[in-house]
């Protein structure tokens, strides 16, 4: 792994493991840097610095590790937090889209909630996860809002693996290459 | 779904559905609360108020809504979020214990990930959940952190199903029963 950018002053600790899950792939576990008070508080800090004058209505955040971030961030802004769940985790009645993107292997399954008493048209999302790699969560769950009638602000990533995506629109704290 | 207690003052909005997963449960869902900035800022000011003065190192996180809540509390008390994964999340190499616990239906695998540059023996954790139910998830958490030597300060969710569990010790935001 290559760092190639590094917005944060506290010490940068990040885990990886060569062929996990499977073979070819390294694993980057982004866990030392959360469970790190002062890496968790700095990186809340930057995304909110960030995002504070967007007008920003909810931060939009994938299943599972894109939770972390995206609720610490929305507490902060005053916005508020949209979950993306893996298909099956919630009951029908209370999905507003379900969308298919293209994993490493095989595709999957996305669902975005209802919001309460107002709908996805004309608001403001912004989209953070952990890690963005090729992008196509983040792509797929951007088309399904916009097929909702909701506004992309941007998106943002702790972790930017630039070598995987040609991205130049993604807000991210630490930019590496995995070669 | 009766709502024994409420300690939020805004608009609660918990929609519920009836056999979801499967026949027979009633399903909870919480994005409501988080959805709307409100209630989501409510629930997260209300845990700090409570927690602020418990010296706790570490909030552990059960994947995947633990997540949400864990991480907004942690940055407000300036401590270190600690998510538990489900098992073949994490690379063998960072985890710290691998614990079973009995589900709805059969078992399922947990694992704590390693603490960096200190262990878990004589730290402070608090755990917390969206809902506490059965409160197997947490036990099992907790037994496992005091198999590592750790401190259990306490264990919060903001939804309790009182019903399912005679634990007075849970400090909760909304208890609820299911009949």
């Amino acid at each position: 792994m290559k760092i190639l950018k590094n917005k944060l002053k506290s010490e940068l600790n990040i885990r990886t493991e060569m062929d996990f899950p499977t073979k070819g792939i390294e694993f980057i576990d982004i866990n030392p840097l959360i469970i790190q008070k002062k890496t968790l508080k700095e990186i809340v800090k930057i995304f909110v610095r960030e995002l504070k004058d967007k007008n920003i209505d909810y931060i939009v955040a994938p299943e599972a590790r894109g939770f972390l971030f995206g609720m610490a961030i929305s507490d902060n802004l005053n916005c508020g937090c949209i979950p993306v769940r893996k298909k099956g985790k919630l009951p029908p009645s209370t999905v507003a889209a379900t969308f298919d993107y293209e994993k490493e292997y095989g595709r999957d399954t996305l669902e975005l909630p209802k919001l309460v008493n107002e709908d996805y048209s004309n608001k403001n999302f912004y989209i953070v996860d952990d890690i963005y790699a090729t992008g196509n969560t983040v792509n797929a769950i951007s088309d399904a809002i916009k097929g909702l009638g909701g506004n992309i602000i941007g998106v943002g990533a702790v972790i930017n693996i630039v070598e995987l995506n040609n991205n130049k629109e993604v807000f991210s704290l630490i930019d590496i290459n995995e070669s």
